[in-house]
């Protein structure tokens, strides 16, 4: 069955500013041949044939019976899952400029692990000590859960400031100059050696709760923990009592099980936890909406959803 | 002619803590196949024949005629071609596990400068505003002044995050993904597009003073800079100048005209300016001490000075 043209997309970008995504899709479906009229959701039904959507809200689903597809403007897409009907596909962003942002928030916070470096700064908050103790500036071996796109610019960014890294997934990987470890049984060993455990895994129902009591447990005694994953994936509580009893030495995190973090959640106030909101990896608009045409491009001329790049397996959860 | 064994190696380290590197050399040169002591110069004469010296006091030049090489522990030798006999080769440590270390500490300030990434710490320093405005997260173009082992790295680095790269040397190089600039020619050029500066370059004659009030009125307006290079590459007072006016909007500086920075000097009070105590790249021990040995054993083995790694060339000035 063909469709009718121009096609009409439904776009609902959450807290995202809907003017510059509507118009860098718009350029890019021009640019990949595509005749389409991005239209701003504003809850009223449109008869879309597509959407592409940041945190939509749920009527969405609800009102555009006809959708064919749904492109997330995002890596993760936990919150979609439930709301999308199982008829249509979810298909992510793969690496559209998120990783190196987020390798990038992630070497941040390692440097200030090891080196310190954010204790300098301009007057009066830096410190105007020559002669201030430097930290040691060790190489911690680097583990990094999750080996995607965002995970694999991780590991390969700290490799290359001199730091070890191991890395685990759910099923086996290799990459250059990281030792791999996967699956259940590679999960204590991986730990095991965890000196930084950087989470870049999505929320499945097999990562959900993942990182608790039991497993900072089998980390190294004063280890760190970066989050750029998800939030539900660690146990709170379980983080805190870690913290707290010096198991692990500090939590920079920028995912959360909800976000916002609600202002009275005790990570905003814990001396060894850095809060940043949700911004390790922000989504530029060019790369992605070029990614977005181009896969539309491909669905268009029949390519099965299943087939192309950033199709989201419901089992799988990602 | 032959030298006698144990060959004697004056080891004076400044502030350098001496044991540990000492312990370093002694562990390498053995795995070389060289038969050599290594003493902490005290400064009492030893008869050394080789010496490995960071920041020495000049007595050693004088206290020690029959050395044969000196080793620079570190990259930068400025300080050491006033004070080491021109008979005397100079050889320098060639990016021992230095470089990444500097890239890293400007990947840091560059995340700080483009994220703000350094606004969210633990409580209370932290904010703790979840909508606090986020800096746009743009891409300047990063210019590097320096495209030896130090700044090709820098270069790779910020091109890995994201970020344009340009790159400027006194001889013309290439590198991938990586417009370049060389000659005095060249300068203006790379300068009219430096958003970020970043000085790499070695102390020489012709660096000296380069980055002037000339200099930072043709970067575009609002731009930054990162030394990591040579204190003297920079003229203070116009940088402060350049600072003040908003021609420039901050500088992070690593190196400086004269170290420790005197406590009066206005770098340390100034609200553009980040001062760090020349740490960026600190000498990491083993790769260090393996490097020498490798080197002293090429010179024992009749590889003239001028032909070895690290040479350093005094007409050039590195």
């Amino acid at each position: 069955m063909s469709i009718a043209t121009p096609l009409r997309i439904a776009l609902a970008t959450g807290p995202l500013e809907a003017a510059p995504w509507r118009a860098a899709l718009q350029e890019q479906l021009a640019a990949a041949g595509i005749d389409a009229e991005v239209h701003v959701w504003d809850g009223a039904a449109i008869g879309a044939d597509y959407a592409v959507a940041w945190l939509p809200p749920p009527a969405l689903f609800a009102l555009e019976p006809k959708l064919r597809a749904v492109f997330n403007l995002g890596a993760g897409v936990d919150a979609l899952l439930a709301r999308v009907p199982e008829s249509v596909p979810i298909i992510r962003l793969v690496d559209a400029g998120m990783a190196p942002k987020i390798a990038e928030y992630v070497c941040f916070a390692l440097a200030r692990i090891t080196r310190g470096l954010d204790r300098f700064a301009p007057h009066p908050r830096g410190s105007r000590d020559w002669n201030a103790p430097r930290p040691r500036g060790g190489a911690p071996t680097v583990a990094v859960a999750g080996l995607g796109a965002i995970g694999a610019a991780v590991a390969q960014a700290v490799l290359r400031f001199g730091y070890p890294a191991i890395g685990w997934s759910r099923t086996p990987k290799a990459l250059p100059g990281v030792e791999c470890f996967s699956g259940a049984a590679g999960l204590a060993p991986f730990l095991a050696r965890a000196q930084v455990l950087v989470n870049a895994l999505p929320l499945t129902p097999a990562t959900e709760n993942l990182f608790d009591a039991a497993a900072f447990a089998q980390m190294p005694r004063g280890a760190h923990l970066i989050n750029v994953g998800r939030g539900a994936t660690i146990v709170d509580a379980d983080l805190l009592a870690a913290l707290d009893s010096g198991q692990l030495a500090s939590a920079t995190l920028d995912v959360f099980r909800v976000e916002p973090l609600p202002p009275d959640h005790p990570f905003w106030t814990h001396p060894a936890v850095t809060v940043t909101p949700h911004l390790s990896g922000p989504t530029p608009r060019a790369p992605a909406a070029q990614q977005i045409a181009h896969t539309l491009r491909q669905l268009l001329d029949g390519v099965p959803a299943h087939a192309v790049a950033g199709y989201v397996d419901r089992a799988r959860g990602y």
